[in-house]
């Protein structure tokens, strides 16, 4: 890599957790929480915590609905958070020098 | 991606300053303090704390000498660091599924 100032990749994605999360959505339109849980090997809690710094930061939507009278979240990227997903992808790959 | 634990991600190199470190000394034979400072953009009292982390988790190394009298430390990346950085490599790769 050349001069490359580390502080350019998005914090906000760069956490493994919010990083993996990111990674499942940006393949699919909407997820819901235990499909999220399962594919990102997180606990309840920290999948939580993560999903709302996400949502604060704009980059995905959250739908709430019952079905047969059980609450379901569905959670999706908005175009920021796409965008913001590109731009940290080509960040980190000019930080590997690829 | 698939089914991914993210906790498989190196957490010691995925730190957004250490994977700039490691980026850099994986590219040359060894680097000086003050090159590296250049290259990553980091202040001195966050690149220090960052590379004891790195030195302590046995993936750099540090030759402490003198050169016209002031003090030279020279980092260099250990074996284990390197593989270290390829495994990281791959797992990241597998998480953004590419």
């Amino acid at each position: 890599m050349g001069d490359f100032d580390y502080q350019k990749l998005d914090d906000i994605i760069h956490s493994r957790i919010r990083l993996a999360i990111m990674s499942v959505l940006v393949t699919i339109t909407e997820a819901d929480f235990n499909f999220l849980k399962k594919q990102v090997n997180a606990t309840d809690g920290n999948l939580s915590v993560s999903l709302k710094k996400l949502e604060d930061a704009g980059y995905l939507t959250v739908t709430k609905s019952f079905i047969d009278r059980k609450p379901s979240s569905k959670y999706q990227l908005t175009e920021e958070g796409r965008t913001a997903f590109k731009v940290y992808i080509d960040q980190l790959e000019k930080l590997l020098g690829k």
